[in-house]
């Protein structure tokens, strides 16, 4: 069944994995660079996955109290300088507004006028400016929790960029949250780092290890920072969300005070959340193949493609009827307690367009041809198999199982990133071994990263630093699941008692 | 039945409409100032109907097939500079990024460093930067429609600023749209700006008159502005929504051409339409009372409250099962095709809560007490209605007409303020009575300021001007309405053939 193929993207995964990254976003029509430094134009097909991303999660927020609200795009900079460590983390990469207007210069063109008296920073998160709302909601014990999101846009000015990975402007969200007690805000951070990692593997279909980071990769700021790691192909590590438990250094910092019970005065207890369109770069690198990307059903803009094959020979209007039909039923089906969603394409553009939805990653193709109508039934490919893996369905069996089907596409999808990401996960003991693991062989693609090695670390900040020297490998993780251990960091041989998740990253 | 009270906000409109403005924000918990000049921040309740707003925009805009995407929130100066008369409409109120980092400066404090080489003005409007992406996508008539939307925040340096209808940073969404022919680009113009209307009138419960603007107040690089405009209780318009025709000004600024199909390279036709958060500004001033805000239910964030009033006397067990069971019914309901959704407020704060309700406009608020429970009925106040027109209802009778009671809210809102408009727009042909009319009197309020006037206009530009000066009062549109009417230039007397729509304005 089926004839041989030549990949879809150029060069493949195994040739060049940076490179087929960049060209398997432009086969995939999800986005491109613009032509501002820096930042990237998401088109209608990755912007559908982000409004699925956003729309899934405010159901999850939504679920635990959390309500949207909207804050300043523009943070003065004495705000930003309230919290040491917090400006100190962000002020390499802080796009900076001076002036309010252009004029007129000395050879007739514009230049910046109107100078501010305060510059503004846009931000690169909110934790600043929403503190200084904080402070004033909150008078006493009873207006805690506070509860709030925010889907904004945020700057961070980064001289390497790579489009949904790092560029300098990206969407997100950002949840910031108030609390009466330390117990409550912590564990508040943790429920939503445990709601990113539900969302990541139920409907991303990307399993992740979850932690907390070390000192040196925390958030500016924070007192602890809770993230979620994914696994990519080339073995390398994606950290897809974060969730800080903030203490108290913001509200010391933005003055957000409450009378207790016993009215006393007290400082309350923060934290915050993000995830960002990081999650698509995320997406492709963990499902991606040869011939585009892979889209997870429950994220995907659209579950169905119908491909109807008109040619001379036969009969234009009977074959769109058929497809409009089916069309039609399909859309009466549930998946996921929502409508299917049904793409039709006309286009009269012969074989091809089979292969536009294949790197667009949509998980079923259905064609539609004269022996399709005749026996009736459809010819379902399948984007979790091969190309050429397709075979005639009986067409009311198939509407019958869509839901179903799409069922089987998520958790195929979901088990063999799974494999990749358990295979590709040790333990060293040794430090040999564990150097080894991570230089690259002579005989080896450049991009292939080794994977995530759990090994012992004493908890110093120096070994951390030496193994980030010499193999620009970092701790990625200090796993909640760890268990007491006795054994010898892997750097300086001292005793410790567990061992944390080492990588590259991106 | 009922007692008397005294207004919930002050001052009333009658007394300081504008400062009557401020406080109903303040009241209602939809907004505040930020400590951001000219920025504002848009709390949970105002957020929730902004998310309305765009749910039901969207499924609008979907439906003709358009498609969100994202582009960069920075345009490089050279960008704005190529369509002349659009850098110069926005020359005077752009914020400017001139520098990428922050260093440590004489004094140790920080200052912006890291200078660019070209500045990045931060969106005023997206036609330049979304120009760039077109003329990359757009290649023959194959790629013709492109029909484009996104929501994304824009920058506008404004002086003098005002929650929601005048501000720095606003909420907005912008279609871009590109076509083959004139025709076809003007028409889409035109079904944008109907979409609007439907929109305002069906859903925001908000009249308005559609028209084109003159040239003096059309939108920088236009060639129409066509534009809805509402009548405030001030009697002052309010400009809620434009759909701009742009010719082929943004496709020779950005060069977009595409290859016809009789292979001749020509310049497409584009169009651009967008609202803005200044809509909620609207809502408010078209139906807000001395009591606070009045939601019509089908933009409303909640429908129903239910306020049990839990006394010392009473079971507070058994009125909130009686109030969980009644939610419940409720939510199992359906209105305009969503489930009825329902707030319960527990608070033990006796009589006062009722008032936080009608203060945020909330349609439906329900009192439950010992005696309704006994009589197996429910206390219901209407927000179209007087603080103390409640009625006691039977319960189950209430569970089966909440939409029928809905929708009478929904026509009795949009009837009142339909009503007001209508009485407050009047013709005038004599000069000295239009001049007469906008001139506030000794007794009348100074915040009044007339109303809507038909009256002919010559179509020059001077006249326009001189009745902007002496009056400031501006032509709001010409409406599409107009008929074919001979009649004399309310400014100059020369002749006219058509009325149009004189106000003063926000």
């Amino acid at each position: 069944m089926g004839k041989k193929y030549k990949p879809a993207i150029s060069p493949t995964r195994e040739e060049d994995y940076s490179k087929w990254y960049q060209e398997v976003i432009k086969a995939s029509d999800l986005a491109e660079h613009s032509s501002v430094r820096g930042c990237m134009v998401i088109k209608p097909w990755g912007y559908s996955i982000w409004e699925n991303i956003m729309d899934i999660l405010n159901k999850m927020f939504k679920s635990t109290g959390v309500k949207n609200a909207y804050f300043p795009l523009f943070i003065p900079l004495s705000f930003m300088e309230k919290e040491a460590e917090h400006v100190e983390g962000f002020a390499k990469e802080c796009a900076v507004v001076t002036h309010h207007k252009l004029e007129k210069g000395k050879n007739n063109n514009l230049v910046p006028a109107g100078p501010l008296t305060e510059p503004l920073i846009i931000r690169p998160t909110s934790e600043t400016i929403i503190g200084e709302s904080f402070s004033k909601w909150i008078k006493s014990y009873r207006d805690l929790p506070v509860l709030i999101n925010q889907w904004a846009n945020v700057v961070r000015w980064e001289m390497r960029t790579r489009i949904f990975l790092r560029t300098s402007e990206f969407l997100w969200q950002e949840g910031h949250t108030a609390h009466e007690t330390k117990e409550e805000a912590k564990e508040r951070a943790r429920m939503m780092l445990d709601i990113y990692k539900k969302f990541a593997e139920e409907y991303l279909a990307i399993p992740v290890s979850s932690g907390v980071k070390s000192i040196s990769e925390k958030f500016p700021g924070a007192v602890d920072t809770l993230c979620i790691e994914a696994m990519m192909q080339d073995k390398k590590a994606l950290q897809a969300g974060t969730s800080h438990f903030l203490g108290q250094n913001f509200a010391k910092s933005s003055n957000i005070r409450f009378t207790t019970k016993k009215e006393v005065e007290e400082l309350a207890w923060t934290t915050s959340w993000g995830v960002s369109t990081r999650l698509i770069g995320g997406l492709i690198m963990t499902h991606g193949d040869d011939n585009g990307i892979i889209l997870p059903p429950k994220i995907a803009p659209a579950h169905v493609v119908l491909l109807p094959i008109i040619r001379k020979s036969i009969d234009a209007e009977k074959i769109m009827s058929y497809t409009n039909k089916l069309a039609g039923k399909l859309r009466e089906k549930l998946y996921n307690n929502n409508p299917v969603i049904v793409e039709i394409d006309k286009r009269d553009i012969g074989g091809t367009k089979g292969w536009d939805w294949i790197k667009k990653g949509i998980p079923l193709r259905v064609e539609i041809g004269q022996r399709d109508m005749d026996q009736n039934s459809v010819f379902v490919g399948r984007r979790d198999m091969l190309p050429n893996e397709k075979k005639s369905v009986n067409r009311d069996e198939f509407i019958a199982k869509i839901s179903q089907i799409l069922d089987e596409i998520q958790n195929s999808i979901f088990s063999k990133a799974n494999d990749f990401k358990n295979e590709n996960t040790i333990s060293i003991n040794k430090t040999n071994m564990f150097y080894d693991f991570f230089t690259p062989k002579n005989h080896e693609k450049p991009e292939i990263h080794g994977g995530f090695v759990l090994s012992h670390w004493c908890g110093s900040e120096n070994c951390e630093k030496k193994i980030k020297k010499d193999l620009s490998v970092t701790i990625r993780c200090i796993p909640f699941e760890n268990k007491y251990e006795k054994g010898n960091c892997i750097c300086c041989n001292a005793e410790s008692t567990q061992r944390v998740i080492f990588a590259k990253s991106y």
